[in-house]
């Protein structure tokens, strides 16, 4: 059976600010057999992640090359092995691929993760794999939160946040979260089992998250920035730690906003003793990542980490989804669901 | 004998930006003799120190409180006990206290650190003391540079600056000092034995710089912050180490100088996975100090780092070098001779 032609998502201009449709174009071409030592591989469900708004600026981000005008977005997959040519892959074989946001792709072998036959293969995108990682690496061994202590995390119910706020509970801190909408706020504290969660929409936004954090915050994960920074940083407990992850409120900034808060922060980090310290998961993978999967899978087999899912239904939704994710639209990891098994 | 009037140095105003003259007030009073348990300490050195600067605003930096309108100006001294109702302490004793901004104070002891004869006692309040202190737990503790590695350290030739670039040197880094002025960039490379410095006034201060750190910058001694952070940011190599003992630009701030630089520094934090941690020298003190002073008593005598003071007479000097301090005129560690010996 021939395969159909291969839709791709390019990246059509590079963004001012919150991306638009129009910087992305759907391009369809055929599909190319695999070569000797190759795969081809069908998308089953592609992950939308905040770091590919900073892959669209012209100058990367220093740890990954900028998607050129006219390539394909870049992204992580869990794929189908339909040719091979490989003699590590067979046909019908579940993969990890960065096979990027289109219908197919080819792959030399080496970027591919058997999955075996995991039974909801996204998770792998999500919980179990690079942002589960992410919250495990970052909130573990940056973080370090001690039974007692205050751990404060932003995008409370994102695919990062809403787990290192359930891993920071299994260590026995108490979790503040902060989140946009009620709605969300609620899921936090009901579903995943927060201690507190704060709207950062709110109007009396510093004052909610001050009194959710009486003893102070001793571990606040940076995936914000801005007016959450704003709020976190007078409640930091002298030796806070800060591990940065993202910054998705700058993500879109064209130029800077507002008046100078660096001294601020410099004044904070000094008379607080607060260790920050940035981290960027792709250089923690190898002996690390197996431990982690270990222990993420036991959590979660075990409920003790819910792991929710946005799923968006075909590859055409994923520019308005990834736009929704930029603005915080989605509620638990973004994927979309790019072919039916 | 009777001991001559106390003057004192109080704080009559707080100060709007750059401290003037006008914040200060010498006022005299009879010296108190001491009660029960009590020594009365003749001031015969007294350090100034930029974080005199914060103590000095209403609200204060959280590690010591804020100096009150009317108030003795408070500082490290090198004192001579001339009375002693204490069983500890002996008319005639050296010792290091915290005398303040006057020729003569009481202590119930607790605050003192015998002295013995040091050769020069006024090292006690620099590279033997608490600036030495600061650079040595400051670069070794936090930004533990590896031979070959590039540290980088702004005012080079002041009582921190100097001993961060000469341990450095020991420990096998290349050493690049920023300093302001090409007299002091001189006494850094003739004197120190730095292996460049870079004068921050230059019109091209930030090529300099860059030329000045072919390999990046592995450790960045933090003590400066403004446009010296500005000019090392971009050069911070993946894994830097950032230890903010200070930010002595920003001290005189009344309102936020610019654009928002905080985005930026994030930035350069997550991509480039920097660790940047404060430190109050205060916390270290102990059997990490004994560490230290034997260390550097040992690289003292032995000619490995040269302790630079710069000496000014008579307590009246006091504000307008501590001014002076705020501006980067002092060369070398700043001291008041306050009584001949």
């Amino acid at each position: 059976m021939r395969e159909p032609a291969n839709r791709r998502i390019v990246l059509a201009a590079r963004p001012q600010g919150l991306p638009t449709l129009q910087d992305f174009d759907m391009v369809t071409a055929p599909v190319t057999p695999p070569g000797p030592g190759e795969v081809l591989l069908r998308t089953l469900y592609l992950s939308l992640d905040p770091y590919m708004r900073n892959l669209m600026d012209p100058v990367g981000p220093g740890y990954a090359p900028p998607v050129a005008i006219g390539a394909t977005m870049v992204g992580g997959t869990v794929s189908r092995v339909v040719a091979s040519r490989h003699p590590g892959f067979a046909e019908g074989d579940l993969v990890l691929a960065n096979a990027g946001w289109q219908d197919h792709a080819l792959s030399d072998g080496s970027d591919l993760v058997p999955l075996g036959d995991l039974a909801q293969p996204s998770l792998a995108l999500g919980g179990l794999g690079m942002p589960g990682f992410t919250a495990h690496v970052g909130l573990l061994d940056i973080g370090a939160p001690l039974p007692g202590e205050t751990v404060v995390v932003a995008a409370a119910t994102g695919a990062v946040g809403s787990v290192v706020g359930q891993v920071a509970k299994i260590r026995g801190a108490r979790v503040v979260g902060i989140a946009g909408g009620s709605g969300k706020c609620r899921v936090a504290v009901e579903e995943l089992g927060f201690d507190a969660c704060v709207d950062h929409r709110d109007a009396h936004f510093a004052e909610r998250l001050a009194a959710a954090c009486p003893q102070g915050i001793d571990v606040y994960f940076e995936n914000v920035g801005g007016a959450v920074l704003d709020a976190v940083l007078p409640h930091l407990n002298v030796g806070a730690r800060v591990p940065v992850c993202g910054f998705i409120a700058h993500y879109n900034d064209t130029a800077p906003q507002g008046p100078d808060r660096r001294p601020e922060l410099l004044a904070a980090v000094l008379q607080k003793r607060i260790r920050m310290q940035g981290f960027i998961i792709l250089d923690h993978y190898g002996p690390r990542f197996d431990a982690f999967r270990r222990e993420m899978g036991e959590w979660v087999a075990a409920g003790r980490v819910k792991l929710r899912e946005d799923r968006v239904e075909g590859l055409e939704q994923a520019p308005s989804a990834f736009i929704g994710l930029l603005q915080g639209r989605n509620a638990g990891k973004l994927v979309v669901r790019v072919h039916a098994d």
